[in-house]
């Protein structure tokens, strides 16, 4: 058990007025016991008292052995896993995390009638969105690697290639570097593909005069890293210029508004107005940002409807965009670290036009 | 729309007695509609009501464009999508798919008291689980070709070899052979780390003496394939021997029971029981096996609990295995398909075994 963060864990639910919290989500649960189980589609649990007890339920195929600071309940594949958590609740209110599958919720809900679900995620995910100093040295490390693996991937980029020979570049660049793989699936996009900011990196193959938008990540010591850059093969025309000096505005923007105590939701508003007061609001068609650690998306968002302020340990993307249906795109994308001055952006890797 | 799908799932609803059913597993969604959407932590869903009438609500991020036979509803990062869902629903019983989250679903019902939420899956779970014909066809070449990169991987085998390096090797066979990739994370485990069922693929070395068991699927058209064997390196002593000859009877007395009209339960049974009446029942620790198709899990199991029985156009897993701590493990896995006349077994690869 990591008992700092269990203790942010318990602090968020006495603040809530939660006496207990049921979490699902493999992530949080790792970030709470230090291990790390997938467990497919069956279920993994861990169960917080406002006392701090603490009680895992896990298949005994997981092999959980002994768990310190913890009690363990395992099930096997023919047990009724309602009736086994039905067994370990109080009655009243069950904070459950936002990650808990109906298949385990409905059940349960049935057979307990005397309780009554809320969500209660934010103890776990406020607790993750302020990272401890050792966590903040791995993102750091994470994002020094990624920076690397990136500028060597654009250093080999060229006509002809396909975005799925971009992405492998990536991976092997990523491993030499001793990472254990992706945060995410690398996102390449070559020439109108970077127009969908959900594209799939696809056989289609990078061609001259095209806009490449290379979005990817890393893993280092559990922690994401997240980036993007864009580049362009040959000369890009002025409007590739105009869209792409806009975005980098945007990007830097963004990142000088972040302090401590300033809203994610005026951090926001600080990258989309550079865009929106050059006539190309419409075509940033996302949130600016997100929060990132153990995985690659947190809570919260960089977004219009966050209600979060910035807190010194958080640690966000800043990612604007502008998005030309059918023609380019350009989306530059860092990760900000909060600190108790301001912000420190963890990508060192060029902003500056490139054409190749 | 995939009308025959839909049809399936519109039948299962009138008998489950619910008039609208809210599905946000990607797969199911794909399932029906033909489109697969990866939506991270955003909201997809499917609503489909009793009159067959479909409604996509999408993150415009998506893409979706046009969806024929549905109506979509797209909504933006800055949209509060419980009360775009609350506003598209009917008061009364709601079906909802298990992989539903609460992140979605309480504050749903928050906004939504005159809403009852039950667990309606078994509507679009039991729809997948009876193949069509062309399902069918693209699961047979599925684990055709598994057959064929299993057992190139097994002929290059050997000693010295870490089990990462063997799940490459898997993978680059799976490459060569057209797969765009596998259908789980090939799980590759030598000696003692074959006695738990769900160890890690690690850089371990495969040494003389080992037993390695190799648990590969591969995706072909969408679908799923999954397979397992077992092979020793050097001499097996004889108790690995009889442990050996014992699953195989098992996996063959678990795919002879397979029929139209025998309970899944009794399936579990004839694999069970061989391993059981041998004096190593304690060993088998998990399902004999789970039902497959566009996800490498689905419903039902088959096991002790499982309360379905055999269907033709069903295919799942027979997987029996007997696992000794701290020394070695034996699992042999096949996927069964059933026929109106019985089953048919949709892996070739030689069960003799096998000494390298």
């Amino acid at each position: 058990m990591n008992n700092t963060q269990l203790q942010k864990v318990l602090d968020n639910m006495h603040e809530m007025g939660l006496k207990q919290l049921l979490i699902t989500s493999p992530m949080s649960i790792k970030y709470i016991t230090g291990r790390l189980i997938g467990p497919g589609e069956r279920l993994l649990a861990l169960l917080v008292t406002d006392e701090g007890e603490c009680t895992l339920v896990a298949n005994s195929l997981f092999a959980v052995g002994m768990l310190e600071g913890a009690r363990l309940v395992e099930y096997d594949d023919t047990d009724d896993t309602a009736k086994l958590l039905s067994s370990l609740l109080r009655g009243g209110v069950l904070g459950v995390d936002k990650e808990l599958k109906s298949r385990f919720l409905l059940p349960l809900m049935d057979l307990r009638g005397d309780i009554r679900p809320v969500l209660g995620s934010l103890c776990v995910d406020r607790a993750r969105m302020i990272k401890t100093g050792e966590e903040l040295a791995l993102m750091a490390e994470s994002s020094r690697l990624n920076d690397l693996a990136l500028s060597a991937t654009i250093a080999d980029l060229r006509e002809g290639l396909s975005e799925e020979d971009v992405a492998a570049a990536y991976r092997r660049q990523a491993q030499s570097l001793g990472s254990p793989g992706e945060s995410f699936p690398s996102l390449i996009c070559r020439g109108p593909n970077c127009a969908e900011p959900h594209h799939d990196t696809s056989k289609d193959i990078l061609q001259n005069g095209d806009s490449v938008i290379l979005d990817v990540g890393l893993m280092h010591g559990g922690y994401c890293s997240d980036m993007t850059r864009t580049v362009f093969l040959g000369k890009p025309t002025d409007e590739m210029r105009k869209v792409y000096e806009l975005v980098r505005a945007a990007n830097e923007a963004g990142r000088a508004a972040v302090r401590p105590g300033a809203a994610l939701s005026d951090v926001d508003r600080a990258a989309r107005s550079v865009i929106e007061s050059a006539g190309y609001g419409r075509y940033f068609i996302h949130r600016t940002g997100h929060n990132i650690g153990l995985e690659v998306h947190e809570y919260p968002d960089v977004s219009k409807s966050s209600e979060e302020v910035c807190q010194a340990g958080m640690v966000f993307s800043i990612e604007p965009g502008i998005y030309l249906p059918g023609r380019f795109g350009v989306r530059i994308e860092d990760l900000v670290a909060v600190t108790p001055e301001g912000g420190t952006t963890l990508n060192h890797l060029s902003r500056e036009l490139t054409a190749l």
